[in-house]
């Protein structure tokens, strides 16, 4: 099982809650997905959010909440959103976005550093929203970051795994350290081939949301973690250039 | 659920028997992954093969047999062999492989519409392994196949879906016929994308049989193909090429 | 340099004359590429063509015609353009195009090696325009042709290299055989990467044509031919997993 | 023609003076790329370097020489090593390398944008080997930087454009400031890539100097450089999904 912060996870798929077409498909998709952790935008919430019902619905999914930083864009407007997310759901847990350029949303490596050792030292358990940077991944483990969120490729695009020599970098430095792929993945076969390659999990929002069937894409994101983690563990074949049968022709291939 | 030849499968995976580290191993493979049909190759078989034991496993898996003309070279000797496996299995389904380039495995295109044809005419219901090839697959359908199994890439490569244009050309050609992606897949997010593009199932032997734990394997890509499954039926998001927020800052997104 | 049929050509890039602005932009193409060979549709030449003023530019180009059977659906009808092309042209060389399908313009096998038999027998100097399929390149050579010009992607799409492990294979086995790709290129890196795989030549048609430029795209693609050709000839470096510092700290990398 | 802080350049292709072979191949190397522009490490040369023979070299190439920090780890380093360069040269343009990374050799977001300010304080023009980060892209032009040198992957790996998205995404962000891919390049389609994105020239070292033929593979560059170039200028067509004739059958295409 996979553990953040000393907490084993009943799931390695995390889902986020806004851009649904109704409460009853957000609760329908995480029903379906087994997800057992929910993002939820604090600044979203602290401006009226969505009200009585969500909080009802999010009660009965009987999912860990995971409050974001989304929207901030400087690191004391981060931390300023973390404490408010402290007060208002009752948990140190923090999902870290400081965003550094308007249109795609990445991450401000300066600003992400500089709050997570704010709210490090401030006894939050950070979960920074990052790039595949290795120096940047340095850092945020340094300010006290256990786990790592890096991104597939700018949120809400759909596009995959922009850089997967760089995700494979990443994974790679930092052996030991829980990593979540964050932002950008489209289809489930995206989420398996990031778990093949050894992340520890997966966070989603757009991807099943904006679906036609969200809770069906729900099911499908939930079933391609469990693939690809199986396929991860269970040690994949070395491609070969060459082809080679797979049916030897002459028989007893095992039996005495 | 998929159906062939009027028969509707319980699974979207089959699975072959050759290479298994044991009749053990292959059984647990098959248990985990749910497959519906094995492939068997007849002349293994026929030559002596895995002999009783390998028969009571069989029995014992309760799924369909489909046996292979795997290392036949030429029409005729396909021909000679499908009749051989109905005999031998008392089945009238056939793998039909006629190999056209021996490095590759490479399907003879000649040889496989020759002998579709033949068979076809003499009442089998013929699986045949060929190309991306879009002439080829007219002619296939031509002879009387009902079903298509194009390769991802050779036979034991492990490279995946090696000619994802052709691949989709060819899906997209032939809506109505059903289609399994046989062959050169190595890790679960494959046959994921594979399903996520439209084909029906899909068709493993060495990726499972060649991993470190074939049963975790299996198991892995059974949850893939459920997974791309549920993706292509749920309606994925357009990717799209500019950044965009997953989490809007003003709340109510979809409450009243 | 290249040969074709004993012919030495002066250049590895050979272009198309179809779809062009103007008949003065189409020479202009000409110059700029260094383009030795032009490819001429028979088919809309024998139908009144481009008339005389045509002719008079292409005598002033000064290269070496190879008329093709674009538009011809079966070997019956290649076959008698081809023998239009030779009173027409006063030429044995035929690029030979048997269209299988009419979306994508693939070739259709049986009717390409049908013609290529038939045609080669009767004189001819065949350059099928064909796939990667390794079995029908085998029986086009058997059939006579010395040259094949497999695709990179259909024609008309600009996409590049399609699939790039058949291209490789098809290079890999049959080293002896002089080959063009011919169709589908959008860019002159593609061109470039065609020819480091150690493809002979490269021939163009829509991707010059359709440019806002075609002059200037014609010479971009001279100039990546020639890249790809000296990066093919020069043996490139082999990719590394990991990185390495290319600049030594401690001098005297060569010097004694 | 590309301009660098005001300074025409003749080329669009840098070339590194590292691990060629010998001074004689370095030579033919810079003569038939046409290079206009060196790379030289300070600390090598400052350690005792390639000696005179090196630098008579040099001189007789008639390039300018861009002196670099490999090798620095911190901004201080750096800043030390730009102006011992500046001493040594006789000039102020410094490629600035910061590494960060000991293995990858990742440049460090926080030391680069340190060294950069206080070195474009200092006078000196600095050329930055940067990520594609967009974020530290706008802090560099910040400290002052007027061209960025992002790379294509990492140093001395030879492995092309590993993050395509991410490249495009920093080429449209900053359109009006000149940028450099510089390093992992290893064949010639991969730069001419880079100069179809829009990116203003390329710099390379270990992929000519560790080639087969160095001087052959420095012309195959150039060669692809200039291809790349005319392909963005020229203006590419569309890729297109469905595949089109590119000879139209009924002639008259353009005459009257």
């Amino acid at each position: 099982m996979v553990t953040f912060y000393g907490s084993e996870l009943p799931s390695r798929l995390m889902l986020g809650t806004a851009q649904y077409p109704s409460p009853k498909v957000l609760a329908e998709a995480f029903r379906r997905s087994g997800a057992g952790i929910a993002t939820v935008s604090v600044r979203r919430e602290a401006a009226g959010g969505e009200g009585g019902a969500f909080w009802d619905l999010v009660r009965e999914l009987g999912v860990r909440l995971l409050p974001n930083t989304a929207g901030c864009h400087t690191a004391r407007e981060a931390v300023t959103t973390a404490r408010m997310a402290r007060e208002l759901f009752g948990t140190d847990w923090i999902k870290l976005e400081v965003i550094g350029h308007a249109d795609t949303l990445q991450p401000d490596p300066w600003g992400l550093v500089e709050a997570a050792r704010i709210l490090s030292d401030d006894g939050f358990k950070v979960f920074p929203y990052t790039t595949e940077d290795l120096v940047l991944a340095e850092r945020l483990i340094e300010a006290g970051c256990e786990v790592l969120m890096p991104w597939g490729a700018p949120i809400g695009t759909g596009l995959g795994l922009a850089n997967r020599y760089g995700l494979r970098s990443l994974r790679a430095q930092f052996p030991q350290v829980p990593m979540v792929v964050d932002a950008g993945l489209g289809r489930p076969s995206q989420a398996a081939e990031a778990m093949e390659m050894g992340f520890d999990a997966v966070l989603l929002n757009t991807a099943v949301a904006k679906a036609d069937d969200p809770a069906a894409m729900a099911e499908g994101f939930a079933r391609a973690v469990e693939a690809g983690r199986l396929g991860y563990e269970a040690g994949a074949m070395e491609p070969r250039d060459m082809a080679a049968p797979s049916t030897p022709l002459i028989g007893k291939a095992f039996l005495a």
